[in-house]
């Protein structure tokens, strides 16, 4: 079997289960119960934080856990909206965002927020330029993300920041950082960026664990009240089991990322090299993608009935982001790709572990595909 | 050891911890995806929903699993005051609620809602005819807990619900079932309640877990937006090791709760019955309170000193909810106890396995300190 829908969900290594086993059997404390069993665990939590902040290159003291990305995206549009009404209502964003930024833009829009999206380019890019263009005195937040989820396109996130600070200090800046994180080394607190969001279950971590970086002195509304965890922006008997095992997760990969990137590079160039010798095969992410992410389409060939012929041989890939469930891709559509090279995309993501064997095996499966699934 | 503060949090029991193992490094698709790794894990998150829903008395398609007992009282709370914002702008609540209900019901009152609170009497309940008369043509949403974390009570939850749809049938009525869910056998479908908030870890699941019943027809808002899982309530890739675990732990309870209530009714007691030999101990636990939580206090004993003496015998109690770390019981101060009472008050919580020695070890560690603690 190759598993190849990494940027969907992974695997979780042994140590990140390891540690969720003992969070759930030997070091079940509450973290807020006076007692020693209270503090031991009080202390896991600290340490998974710890490595958190290392891979995003800051304090801990600016990571808030959360259950997840969604909510971790959730809480810095919702949390920077709401601390920031009295003197602001526009919101920028792209039309290649996330659905969990998507939606949560959009609910705000139907509150009365002004919205403007920046569309990608045939090339799935983001002018920075644009973004920054469209940040007026009133903008309260910018959100983008720094990696896309669809095409693995590295979004220009640092040159947007510099301009948006330009021309607006006081605006908000909220980078998506869900598939960035864990493969691109992060500097967070010497970045122009004021809330980050990232995800345990993207790499290796469980699902259900996440977090967001507030820059000191930022401050955001809660999402969830009650007993004040997470310095009163997440409350909630934390998720120990998810979150320490997401912080095994982190540990396990600290000054491995550049190595990482570097061999799944190598991977991905094979992998491209051989699509590309395939007459039938448009390859849709950008040259200078992360190799985590590759996504290409055979069109006349729609991606559902391709996805379900691999898989009949043991590969496992998407159509799009698993989020959107059967939906038509929104990001290749803004992309203003035709419908038949948007109807018949595969994304392809890799994680530190994929093997060449199953990059060999997804390609013959594609070209038995190619010779046998129905063509439309 | 003896671990007695199972209301703060439990020990995940085998079963649960086994499957979070199996959602983690074997069934680890993501449920959006359209390939059958995804629907495999699609197929044991149903399973959970419909243990889940056993447990509750209700179809499984009234469930809507959140991360935790904390966000399913902020969703009911945020969801319905959303839902009804155009027609109603008060809330009835209780001075007893956990701080999740507590800190977002206050939340609403500095928007503008208006909030009554009803206060517990001197034994730790509520009177059901006045938190009926409270409810107006104006109320959106009466919330109150179904037994209370503090002392045990079982606040008159149905006779309350009886009167409220009297006074105003399109009052929402919220229930926080988080100590009452796996020990009461509940019928939520069949008894007048709209919205019901439950947790996986106070009953040997793992922390990370909750759910939010809702009534079939019953609008709620999103608290988190995105990929519209959860029937759009509840966005965000599912927490699956926790909640399928939390599943496993609820399968292993049904059919036993009538039997579970009797055997810990037995242990607590017995228990019971030794404190009130103990002249310098005072109950303050209703005679008619859930069996799995106890509180007493030893008069001129502050809460810490004995708490931390008891743990030096390795015995593990609460002094009060661990969700108000070190904060004095909002609970039994609303109760109107004297200050000696409540500034002495120590919380014994059990749990399935308690087992009758857990219990000789507190009363001797007790008694030990009753004669060494340093008395003010």
């Amino acid at each position: 079997m190759a598993y190849l829908d990494n940027a969907a969900t992974t695997r979780v290594c042994d140590e990140a289960a390891r540690a969720a086993v003992e969070m759930m059997q030997t070091c079940y404390g509450n973290p807020s119960s006076l007692h020693r069993l209270g503090a031991a665990s009080a202390r896991r939590l600290a340490e998974a934080r710890e490595a958190v902040a290392q891979l995003l290159g800051c304090q801990p003291e600016c990571v808030y856990f959360t259950s997840g990305g969604s909510e971790a995206n959730n809480l810095a549009i919702f949390g920077a909206a709401e601390a920031k009404k009295r003197r602001a209502d526009e919101i920028v964003t792209t039309t290649a965002e996330h659905s969990s930024v998507g939606a949560a833009v959009k609910h705000l829009e139907d509150q009365g927020w002004k919205v403007t999206r920046i569309h990608p380019d045939q090339s799935g890019q983001i002018d920075p330029e644009a973004v920054a263009q469209a940040v007026t005195g009133r903008t309260a937040l910018v959100s983008m993300m720094m990696v896309n989820n669809e095409t693995g396109a590295l979004f220009p996130v640092e040159e947007a920041a510099a301009l948006i600070r330009r021309k607006n200090p006081e605006t908000l800046i909220h980078w998506d950082g869900v598939q960035a994180f864990g493969k691109l080394p992060l500097k967070a607190a010497r970045m122009e960026v004021d809330l980050l969001s990232v995800s345990g279950h993207k790499i290796q971590g469980p699902k259900g664990s996440g977090a967001l970086y507030v820059r000191r002195g930022v401050r955001v509304l809660p999402l969830i009240y009650g007993g004040g965890q997470e310095r009163g922006i997440r409350s909630g008997t934390e998720g120990l089991p998810a979150l320490v095992a997401m912080g095994a997760a982190c540990q396990r990969l600290q000054g491995q990322l550049p190595a990482l990137w570097k061999r799944t590079a190598g991977l991905r160039d094979s992998l491209l090299e051989r699509l590309e010798g395939i007459p039938q095969v448009r390859v849709n992410s950008p040259a200078d993608a992360s190799p985590y992410i590759l996504n290409f389409s055979v069109p006349g060939y729609r991606s559902e009935n391709m996805l379900h012929f691999l898989e009949s041989r043991g590969v496992f890939v998407s159509s799009g982001s698993a989020c959107s469930k059967g939906a038509v891709s929104p990001v290749l559509t803004s992309m203003g790709l035709p419908p038949a090279v948007v109807d018949s995309a595969l994304r392809v993501s890799l994680i530190y572990d994929t093997q060449p064997e199953d990059l060999d095996q997804l390609l013959s499966a594609l070209q038995e595909g190619i010779a046998t699934v129905a063509h439309r």
